[in-house]
């Protein structure tokens, strides 16, 4: 389907006669790069060869826990559990994340008032910015971001501000932590119509793990600018070589502006259940539950059921720290191939993608590259030619950083490692196709 | 929770403390009712007696089909299904709207552009707003209008234009169809800012179908004033008595102009499964697409493939139409409750709703009413009465109509007859305790 302006606001007419006054689509739609080709569908597995592995996108090609999906099943079999659930969640769910985050929370959590479920942890995110953002309020985001962001931002009014991170990886071995923030840089980012910060740690597509350091600084700047804060922490569950996870709620005087996102589909496995969470005071809640409640009414009922058996029975069964393991084993296979390639990457700390360093691969200029990656930064030719020639697929860095930024992106390709490790390992076998091209 | 503005805009803390500038909520929430005490919340189990018929809410009281939920459970032992789907629905889905809905819209449909998944037919309907509103924009629905419209349209900047149907309903016994629009009122309501008409048939709460000839006016009114037409024909499997039901979108010249809105929850008793879809032309639902990608990325995969079963078997299995005769039993069932009582409605053509005049319910002035139902319409007084002494409870339709025009509403209560025959069947016994409150 052609998203371009054009064929939309009816200037071209889809049935083939002349009509001229077709109803247009909204302004809206033109900001936030929400009619663009979006990185998604270029390197999509109908453009790029039969066979190729894809590490792109960030869904696992392993199933959900076994007691996790008969659960599921479970309801499935209950009247109640077909039908519609409360807007704030089924209340079995709701009690199940009191239980299971009270402890790292740190505090006491009222699931009437302080938990609401979402239709994954996209829509909790998108519920905020329409709960929250007036026309012309700002965001604080740092680069590289989650590409959702931008639209919903823009969507409801809100106008995006950029902060990079900086990569320090001219060490041997860097690691995700070796991207940091300008402190200087964020504060002059701050105006007066700033509303927002969304602070995303375990960081996508970085890896990073935010230090407790960093996010006291970040801290200071939300209380002293009064900034609503977003702590997407939807992996939160991923941490890897023992490093501590720092919820942001937890520090001092943070809990009343900060709503923490979180999500089944990363915790089990299970992407496709569009199942996620918020937690935060009422004042946050209460608002974002009457957005929520018009745009989807509520989230599906029996997967619901499924996410709460999920989180009641992790502690007995050790689930986390189990697939933690799981996820550390995937991670040093796909990042022991690189090593053998003599590419650099920054190490991972958390979340399951590791960004390589592409600088050094060196395709031909006169490669048959598509209409779709011409004219983007140089990290969506290499993408595409890796995909092409070696039979993996990855996601191009500067998609997600402003156009001002994007050179910073430019180096690096996105590869996700929450595959099994069978195709971990073909992948990484694949890869080492690439030596022949490295400068 | 305490929906108040003044709660949740932070002149209260709920922490205790004495901060005043904790962050305003946007004020779109402010219109549109966003934030009043809505009628499901006052209605609900839990302010009710324990044993109360809940005939209020529209959710059935038994299952989906065995076949269509075995169908879910396949889909969970599969991995694919359990991750990601595309935006726009999984394939299997679209194909089978395709092959279902192909010979009811007389026309060859796109499964890549011309039917769009969505997470429940409600937020299928938001995402339209969101792609087609600019600030201002009206939109016209008709009263009673279902309660979700009003949020939808107010937070995407849109203005509801309201224009009733009229009960003519002094007849013996009336139907849903004795509900009729003035045109000449209709047009009186449309200004230049006029962009979109809501056309609800079969009608939550009326059970009105409307016929080719209202629906043909309505054409004609579309194509002068350049109206996008949202055609919410979720209850399309439920017409009753031989009725036939006629697809807005296939009115000479309304393909264009109009997205239809379709249900998986009203076809397969799954009202809990959110899954829906829109059908439409290429410049209603590339727009569409765009939005409800940011809002939800995608619908939960495992429902759409039960969803596809369904549509796929329903021929075969003459479902439809072996529904719709058992939903005729339970619409026979509680409306012969109400004959025996000397009670007129106005008997439903179509959904699973019967309006009861609830205008000669005489109950007593000094009952001790909840605060809730308090300087509402008279009709909210008669639920809460019926649902405390008889213990059947219903929702009061002014509900559904804007502050100017509640006073039609205040004769009506909206029993809901999506239930098993046993509980109509009690309900209807019950009810007969209302007798000697009759006037």
């Amino acid at each position: 389907m052609s998203l371009s302006p054009k064929h939309m606001n009816g200037s071209k007419n889809v049935e083939g006669s002349d009509r001229k006054n077709l109803i247009p689509f909204a302004s809206r739609l033109y900001e936030g790069r929400a009619l663009a080709q979006d990185v998604w569908s270029i390197y999509n597995a109908l453009n790029l060869p039969a066979d190729c592995i894809n590490l792109g996108q960030g869904y696992m090609n392993f199933s959900p826990p076994k007691w996790v999906t008969e659960a599921a099943n479970d309801a499935l079999q209950v009247v109640a559990t077909n039908h519609y659930s409360h807007p704030k969640g089924r209340i079995r769910l709701r009690e199940a994340i009191k239980a299971f985050y009270e402890p790292s929370f740190n505090r006491s959590l009222d699931p009437e008032t302080e938990i609401l479920v979402t239709s994954g942890a996209n829509e909790g995110q998108y519920s905020v910015f329409t709960a929250f953002l007036e026309q012309g309020d700002e965001v604080i985001m740092f680069e590289p971001f989650f590409d959702q962001y931008l639209p919903s931002v823009t969507f409801n009014g809100g106008k995006p501000v950029y902060v990079p991170l900086h990569p320090h990886t001219d060490k041997v071995r860097p690691t995700s932590n070796d991207w940091t923030i300008d402190f200087d840089e964020l504060r002059r980012a701050i105006t007066p119509k700033a509303k927002m910060i969304i602070i995303n740690t375990p960081h996508n597509p970085v890896g990073k793990v935010f230090t407790k350091e960093e996010l006291e600084k970040i801290a200071v700047i939300a209380e002293e600018f009064n900034l609503l804060v977003m702590a997407d922490e939807v992996y939160d569950c991923l941490v890897f070589d023992g490093k501590e996870h720092v919820r942001f709620a937890t520090l001092p005087g943070m809990w009343d502006r900060t709503v923490t996102v979180l999500s089944a589909g990363k915790a089990f496995a299970a992407t496709g259940w569009r199942i996620g969470w918020l937690i935060g005071p009422p004042s946050i809640i209460a608002p974002t539950l009457a957005v929520t409640t018009r745009i989807v009414f509520c989230t599906n009922s029996p997967l619901q059921e499924a996410a709460a058996v999920g989180l009641e029975q992790a502690k007995e069964r050790n689930f986390f720290a189990i697939q933690n393991r799981e996820y550390e084993e995937r991670r040093n296979l796909l990042t022991s191939a690189f090593d053998k390639l003599g590419l650099k990457y920054s190490m991972p700390e958390g979340s399951y993608f590791v960004l390589l360093d592409i600088s050094r691969v060196d395709f031909p200029d006169n490669y048959p590259f598509p209409k779709s990656v011409e004219g983007r930064g140089r990290d969506f030719r290499a993408c595409w030619f890796i995909a092409m020639e070696l039979g993996v697929s990855s996601i191009p860095v500067s998609e997600f950083y402003c156009e001002q930024h994007c050179t910073i992106g430019e180096s690096y390709a996105r590869f996700a490692f929450c595959k099994d490790l069978d195709t971990l390992r073909r992948a990484g076998e694949r890869l080492q196709g690439l030596s022949k091209y490295i400068k």
